[in-house]
Parts: C-alpha cells; structure tokens; sequence
C-alpha cells in the first residue's frame, strides 16, 4: 500500500479539473448564460423535473440541456419533446462528468443567446459530487422513496448542493419518510443549502422552485 | 489526453483486484461460507431486505453481514437489532468496495460456522457493479420508484447480477413502472438472470427469493 502516491494522483486530478470548471464559469458569465449541474440517485425524478422546468419557463426564458449517461439516450429523447435544444453525452461507463467532459459537451452545444444550460449529471450520489462541473449552482435532488437517512449516508453531496430539492412529495403517504428529519439533517451539513419539497406530477412546490431559476438567471 | 496510460492503468487495478477475489471465492469454499454481494441504488431498500432475510432464516441458516459505507453507521445498527454478526466497513468517500476492502472486511469478521455472508455495497448503480469482490453470487435491487428504465441506463449493473430483485412492489400502483417491460430490458441484457419482484414491507414475494437464498447456501 503506497498512500502518498495515490494521495498525489487524486490531487493532481482535482487540480487540473478545478482549473478547467473555473475558465468554463467565467466564459460563461461572460456570455450571461447560466449553468446549472442536476445531480441525484439513479431514478430521482432528475428528468422529470428538467422536462417539467422546460415547460414552465420555456416561453420566458431560453434554455439548453446536457443530458450525460453512461450509454442511453432515453432522456434527451424525453427532453427534445419538452422543447428546448438538448444533447447527449455518454460517458463510457464512468461514473461522473468532469470539468473536461462538460466543457466538450457546451462547446458541442454552442450556446450563443441561451440563458441557462442544464447539465443533467449521472445518476450517483459520490462520484459526481467530487468533481467541479464549472456550474454556477449545483442542484441535488433527493425523492420521497430514497428515504430521510440520505443526508448521514452521503454527506458530501449534500454539502456540494447549492439547493437540494425534495422530489415525488405526492409519494409521502406511502413512505415512512420524516420530512422535518430530513432537512435538519440537511442543513447541519449544510445550513445556507436551500430546501425545496416538491412534486413534478402535481405540481405541488414548482412554483418557489422556478422563481429560484428566474431568481438566478437575472442576477 | 493519453489514453494509453489510463487503459494500462486500469487493467492493472482490475487484474490484481480478480486475482484477490478469486482468492477470497475460494477460501469461503473451503469453509462452507456462500458471500452474497448486494448492490443498488442509494435508497432502493437494500437494509430493508437483508433485514427482513435475517429475520426470515436466522433459525436454519447462520448469516453474517458486512454493512459498506461512506461515512454512516445507520444500517449496521439496523441490521445487528435483527439478530446478526455484523461490521461496519467505511470507504471513506469512496464509491465501491473491491476484493481487497472486502478481504480486510471477511478477516475482522472472522466468519467461524458462518453459513452466508452478506456484503451490502455502497449505493451505487456503476462503479461497484465494476468491481468483483470475491462474492459467489452478486444480487441487485431495483425499486420500483426508480423506474422500468434503468437497465437501459445501467447495463453494467445488470449484465453482472446473478439475481434481479424488484423491491417496493407494495408501491406500484403509485407509479408509472411497466414490469413486463422491465424484465425484458434486464433479460435482453443477462438471459440467465433471475428475477424476484418483492415487498420487504409486505412480505409478498418473499418466499421465492428466500428459497433461492436456501438453495445456494445447500449446494
């Protein structure tokens, strides 16, 4: 077992990514489109609520989707119908985007007069939460049937998260789920994360969501 | 960008990590000790299950687990509430167990008289399904709230489960799941795997997939 050495790779990684995520912010300011990196467990409801989003916001405000996956093009397929200009990264099998591949992603895209790119990671509560995308703001997405321990078993992900948004709120009389648990356990690891419970089907919480989005594209 | 060197690398990790898990397969052998690897995604009921199990067999069958996680010990109090030998492994950050982890693990359990170890992985639907531990059999749960969509998105997964459990079947009428659909998706991809839809919650479908577990304790 030689630590130091494995020690050094990760940083040397983490510091050529950092550098990359750091020149994608800042051209994109520059170009005031905003960027927005949706992570969650696999099956969260992350699609659902870009689909949902899209349709809300598409006659206010432009928007583009990275959709990334290890091998599918299932969700971009969804996301086309919504309406907004989408494409489809794949991964090859890895677990998470970096800055590099986001960066190839956005320069395939070209998103000359798109206010907001959506970045929809993989589905991976660890890997992705290590790695800066160059997102303005990072959105996680934790759904009623995950369960209220989240927070304890991934923590990393939870202090990533600019905003965690509590999804499939309809599903909460099926599941023993304490939703007061759940955000302070939250905000412990992170207390300026803010916490939107909401559900895509009914629409229940869209609207404090969305104004968040409008909030954060005009600033 | 040179590929090269990472191919190389990665070969090199894989190479010595199946020579530590074939190693570890074999030793259990000897003793009469099955290892059963359960992966899914983060929040699917995995604790919930193995729980259930050790309820259901503890008086035929002696089992004891090794509960991985990142960081949290909410699952090894559960499950040592329900009657079994049980150790707490921590990745620290990390997203899969290997052989070597799971080696490290099977030495402090010290598994004397041990009919069946459970290993519950990390939640994950990609890196642990890359990672051989030494288990006869690897097990995969799919909840229904994740949708009949996930063997197309990850193949991996489901290409190296000997055993697909669909759990949460109690919540389907909640859902837009189509099993038919979802059990072709998974056989297109793993003719011979095998498929036990089930509720933790209910019981129903738990008898099948308890005999199975009878059955591969007994070969």
């Amino acid at each position: 077992m030689n630590e130091f050495r494995t020690i050094k790779l990760k940083k040397g990684i983490f510091e050529r990514n950092n550098i990359v995520a750091q020149e994608t912010r800042e051209e994109l300011t520059k170009q005031n489109t905003v960027l927005l990196n949706i992570m969650s467990s696999p099956g969260s409801g992350k699609t659902t609520v870009v689909v949902e989003t899209i349709k809300a916001l598409k006659a206010e405000i432009c928007i583009a989707v990275m959709e990334a996956d290890v091998d599918s093009d299932v969700d971009a397929t969804a996301v086309a119908q919504a309406g907004a200009k989408v494409i489809q990264l794949h991964t090859g099998g890895m677990c998470h985007l970096d800055s590099q591949m986001t960066r190839q992603g956005i320069e395939s895209l070209d998103p000359q007069n798109v206010d907001m790119i959506i970045l929809e990671n993989i589905g991976n509560l660890i890997c992705t939460a290590a790695y800066d995308t160059g997102a303005h703001k990072n959105v996680m997405i934790l759904s009623i049937p995950e369960g209220d321990d989240k927070p304890l078993k991934y923590p990393a992900m939870f202090r990533s998260a600019d905003v965690l948004i509590i999804s499939k709120i309809d599903a909460l009389p099926m599941f023993d789920f304490n939703m007061e648990a759940c955000i302070s356990r939250a905000k412990s690891l992170n207390p300026t994360i803010e916490i939107f419970p909401i559900s895509a089907k009914t629409g229940e919480g869209m609207d404090v969501w969305l104004n968040w989005v409008r909030q954060n594209i005009r600033q």
